[in-house]
């Protein structure tokens, strides 16, 4: 392990341990469960982006990481962010957590208050030639997240559900300790408001 | 906690301790993660069926009970099985896990060989009015998957997916011990035929 | 696992659940940690004694249970039941806990009042070629315990220190539900009245 | 958290990766259970020593961190490598072991043929008033350490037993990845030559 890995691993800790004292995030973890990913500077493949193994779930009411972090644990969300770093090489962490129509009317009035690009991948648009292309739906739901929020970077965005693909909201941001706090607060401001 | 709940408390933990050393099975845990729901023999509610608080996920390549086994664990397994009790008394327990065109074909195989009942819910068919009234999807799925089965309780059937609905197989059974062993054997001659 | 098995792990895990959530029973945890276990009823080795794999540890500062739930995870404390029950065949389950020289005065008051036998297994008189012979240890001190108690079976007893050995308290019972219910609300009166 | 804390909870899961794939190891935890710690480069209390919070037990058979790794989560070993390092400022990271007569003279001819300096601390040798003067102790140890190593500074020590105490061998080094690559070696090495 290198000092960029030791780093990493330490700020996933510290991540994983505010997320697991947050009672109210247990509410936004969705059917799949929620992972936390952290890519290396130079991340290029999943083997180079730290997840939880197993995810993280819901025991006894509070969210709980199922086993360690570990590089290579993740695939959906490292792809996802490793893509996103290729438009903005600063976002190198991102969460995943549940999505419903509430939620979403909520976070896009919260992003606008925050002043944080909120987005949209419709699945409905993805053409069906890169559905069903090996490997070639990350990077058109990337350019489709950056394209319907006009160019921007989004901050969260969520992709939309289709058949047998449940719908997620997701949070990227520079390391995972500012992610898991920000998903923190949106799960505590959103509980205080409904 | 009275005898009937210490019973079926250690069959959860016998049949836990099944699927957790077997690694084949960690193969086919879904997305939305598996559990495993055990009902008591008058169950009426979901508080009386046992199930693993926080799901089955995996880790370290082995499936891993995140949580405890508890009374009220599990939300639409349990009520499965609830409805399920309906039609035969005898089906206390299910287990779901994950579903792909191939596991399925390969399933309806296996089953014939076992002699084993093999359904079907197409969530396809689910008239609106109940899918959008609380609670009244459920016993449609079970009275479906008995229809397609003309009208034989299945020991094991899918359903298909939907918008936002990963396709999951469920095998059911009288005991958890019974259907860890029967699942963890399932996933032992898929992998070996593959 | 036959019935009897079934029901004894059921126990355990009920009692386990009683232990975890209490959070003075975390105070009293010795440093070579809890252990809890249960006889069956025709108990003859250890390998017929559930035990905690791992013991009973201190996490958040709340008691927690390392590992599962297993015939044959404890060596020392299974060994003490299999002797106990020869005198006296209903005490089947038993737990570890703590020792200090405030404890024990409080606990000889504490058992006196419950109408508790109290006792003590006081190692200094341990012979030296029973100290020094394989398996012979354990049946002198329940000899002793008993003994010291003027042949009543004692509810609660401690083992003084040795050289290289930490004193520890021990109470037991007919069930581990009993024991725990017991254990935890001694550690509660215990904090109460410091 | 500030960097230093960042790289030292990176470093931290790394070490415990390797112990707790380590099955020779899980025959060297003592009774009281291992703890790995690493101090800050300028740790003045146990708050700025890392540690496993409720210690490293031994599940199936091989070594399990039972919490997780936090500041100020362990009291005897944090202190005594904040003592060891006044003496020598490299020392950081630690982790404690069983001792028995026949792992400590092997330790002691492996550590010659390692270089490595071997001492021990008899605490038959304690003055009563240090041993009863809160805090006193482990200073007293530490230069007991040095001064059985004739002034130098043990990579590796024992602690005698004692009334109340188990005997423990410490194995003391830079970083804890250092540290438990060292023991997981001991513990396999000592493994083969029995």
């Amino acid at each position: 392990m290198d000092e960029e890995g030791y780093g990493m691993l330490g700020r996933m800790e510290v991540a994983l341990g505010e997320i697991e004292g947050c009672r109210e995030f247990a509410a936004l973890i969705p059917e799949v469960r929620t992972n936390l990913v952290y890519a290396r500077e130079q991340a290029g493949t999943r083997e180079d982006v730290l997840a939880v193994d197993g995810r993280i779930t819901v025991v006894e009411g509070l969210p709980r990481a199922a086993g360690r972090v570990k590089f290579g644990a993740s695939s959906h969300m490292a792809r996802l962010i490793i893509e996103l770093r290729r438009v903005d090489p600063f976002m190198r962490a991102g969460i995943n957590f549940a999505w419903t129509p509430h939620l979403s009317a909520w976070l896009g009035r919260y992003c606008r208050e925050k002043g944080w690009v909120f987005s949209v991948i419709d699945r409905h648009g993805e053409p069906e030639e890169i559905r069903e292309a090996e490997g070639a739906s990350i990077p058109w739901k990337v350019a489709e997240a950056v394209r319907a929020a006009e160019g921007r970077v989004p901050k969260v965005f969520y992709e939309t559900g289709a058949i047998g693909k449940e719908p997620v909201s997701v949070l990227v941001g520079r390391d995972p300790v500012e992610v898991a706090g920000q998903a923190c607060e949106i799960a505590r401001n959103y509980h205080g408001d409904r």
